[in-house]
């Protein structure tokens, strides 16, 4: 099917979903996409363009006429026609605004004026809001009317006088009651709107800790300027995801199978450069020793077992800090008590590690002093890697630093020094 | 507020919406949890109960009378009420059963007798469904006058004569349309329903992809038994973005912040031990380069850079790997393109980074062969790294392993045996 004709793949595709076009886009080469483009550009949907991730969609706008590219931006709802445009350099997004419809051009323009990543960018301009004072009755008459409805909504926002948001009713609520019954009687218990400025991040942790369907967004005085649904909260918090578990083994988050090689490397090279530094950091440590090696080779085998245990027993406390930082488990009330713990299992899995190493270090070179250095050692650097695993997260969290992005190297540098200076440090003076 | 007096407690969690409630009890320390549970047990919400994660709501659940327990559960939906089920002993299960109304125990019975994280867990089994060759009006009144309705719904499903849904409406068209309009013109374009015996995890993955709200869920025969709203599903993703994340850090899935250090200690332990058994395997391979370690310290200085390298491509490597696979963007088609790619860029950054060292190892030490020797195993180390940073977790998936559990151990090995391998082979026969 990919590789030669055209016209067939474009009629295989037709029936398909927006997002499986989008993953078919995004999984054939670069040279496949283009020659694919080539071919069927006036026809692609903006739903598509709206589902492709932001590498490929890059390269598939560059390759669309502007004419095309307009076209298919228009049908879309306001909210995905902004995540659209925020990528695209001001020419384009000038252009494609300019042959938009009046309205929503302007619901467009207000949303970009939001900072990005806020609620202001994610939420959609149409609402759906009514007089606080209505009934049930006058509100379905009046959506029966209007003809603008957003193709999605599963509330109905209630407002006062001044255009601020005070609660909102289900449609199935709605749906369900008498025409007679006043819609405030109707209002779900639990009602949260978000500022326009919030974080989007912070939003899809809201909708995942209260179950929310969807959020109004209001903006400094509080007046109703749009609504965010579950579906965009549910695609942050995946994006978020993939940042942090991305960020925390050193690839650039915005990476993605489908750039190019060259870019790849180039986006993980700073991070190996970085661990680079800190290792060549930590053989300084072991150059203090090279008397001592040379004395006993027993050191230059056993020393990378100690460091590669501090290495992961850091990299586990490191990535629970992280974890439960995104989650906001982890807060000012509990650090104190979570530190605590984290020292405590590395103090625990410390004396286990050691007495295993001792063992294994005595019947391998029959030198009970080294079974007992390496004993100390393991414990040394289990015990600081739980703490700095724990520490240094929440630290740079403090700092208003990623902690998912900044840990690792710090963790690593501190395992390996203590690991190494430890082993080598107490063989020197118990040893020789 | 958390030491001493529990009325005041009490009366200040009192406005607060369940979720916040949960994180609270969760935040506290067992002594404390154990107190407070003393006094406000019979007035808990079934509602916290569901929002506490799993470890504190078993304490929870344990810390309860049987009939507090009962009443709690009462209240919820039936998907809820089975979430909290599936982790209790059978003789606490089937009491709480017999105290459920005979309808919502049928619906929580049949759920259990789904398979654990399938779809039909998930479910909740009260649906809105009607004939699907009914009205607007037809259906509007129909809602109007049942009165055992959803506390959430968003779409009303059609279903044909056997019960099996064709397609679903979302209410707001419902209310937006004349009552005179055929349901088959309002229908939503693309419509999925899923089997109950579908992973959770695919489910999740559907709605994300496909911006669900919410997704029919039949039985073999394609009837209609429950429906999974969006709220489950994002849980849901959220867990299992989670658990890839600890998996990959070795930590245990379920453990938390509030398990008993020793509890969180012994699931550190195993993979720590794993971790051992590598390292150990990884000092073998120095220990037959003794020899050489001696007649140059150096060595001894250098190789845990190349090392500690190969460790870091290997792992940016495999977190690629494990979230391509996660998200279904590495499929059988590209697997092999995806293959070439990483290792392509391993050999771009062993290549860079074998430059590098050779320029720091011939400042450093002055041996311009061992300057040559670090680059050429630098330039193996990276590119092994890559190659198994991206194979070893396809080769898992392909044999049904969890990559995210298994991968790290392995790639570990590959790359330290590698890394040691090839630096200190190379010094022995290049240098000595």
């Amino acid at each position: 099917v990919e590789a030669g004709d055209a016209p067939a793949v474009i009629a295989e595709l037709e029936p398909l979903h927006a997002a499986d076009i989008a993953d078919f886009i995004e999984q054939i080469s670069s040279q496949q996409r283009r020659a694919f483009l080539a071919l069927s550009a006036d026809q692609l949907d903006g739903d598509v363009l709206s589902e492709l991730e932001e590498g490929v969609r890059e390269e598939v706008i560059e390759a669309l006429p502007r004419e095309a590219l307009a076209e298919a931006v228009r049908e879309l709802d306001t909210d995905d026609v902004v995540d659209i445009l925020e990528d695209l350099e001001d020419i384009d997004q000038a252009y494609i605004l300019e042959t938009m419809e009046s309205d929503d051009r302007a619901a467009v323009e207000s949303s970009l004026a939001w900072p990005e990543h806020s609620a202001g960018r994610l939420m959609q301009s149409e609402t759906v809001a009514v007089p606080q004072d209505w009934t049930v009755g006058a509100a379905i008459d009046f959506m029966r009317t209007e003809d603008w409805l957003p193709d999605q909504f599963y509330h109905v926002i209630l407002v006062d006088e001044r255009h601020r948001p005070s609660g909102y009713v289900t449609l199935g609520r709605l749906l369900s009651a008498r025409r007679a019954m006043a819609l405030s009687e109707l209002v779900e218990e639990s009602f949260l709107s978000v500022e326009a400025t919030e974080e989007e991040e912070e939003v899809a942790h809201l909708f995942n800790k209260y179950h929310l369907i969807s959020m109004p967004v209001v903006d400094q005085s509080g007046r109703l300027v749009g609504v965010i649904t579950i579906d965009d909260a549910m695609a942050v918090l995946d994006d978020e995801h993939e940042e942090d578990m991305l960020r925390m083994a050193g690839v650039n988050e915005e990476s993605s199978l489908s750039d190019r090689i060259i870019d790849t490397a180039k986006g993980r090279f700073l991070w190996l450069f970085i661990n680079l530094i800190t290792a060549i950091f930590a053989s300084l440590v072991i150059a203090q020793f090279e008397d001592e090696i040379s004395a006993l080779v027993a050191l230059a085998v056993l020393m990378p077992i100690v460091a590669s245990m501090g290495g992961n027993a850091g990299t586990q406390s490191m990535t629970v800090a992280v974890r439960a930082l995104a989650t906001r488990e982890l807060t000012g009330q509990n650090t104190r008590r979570v530190i605590w713990r984290e020292l405590a299992v590395g103090m625990i899995n410390g004396s286990a590690f050691g007495l295993i190493m001792a063992v294994v270090a005595g019947f391998w070179f029959g030198l009970p002093m080294l079974a007992v250095v390496i004993a100390l050692s393991m414990f040394a650097t289990l015990a600081s890697a739980a703490l700095s695993g724990i520490v240094l997260p929440v630290m740079l969290d403090k700092m208003k630093v990623d902690p998912a992005l900044a840990s690792g190297p710090f963790v690593t540098t501190v395992t390996d020094v203590v690991g190494f200076f430890a082993f080598l440090g107490l063989a020197s003076v118990m040893l020789l």
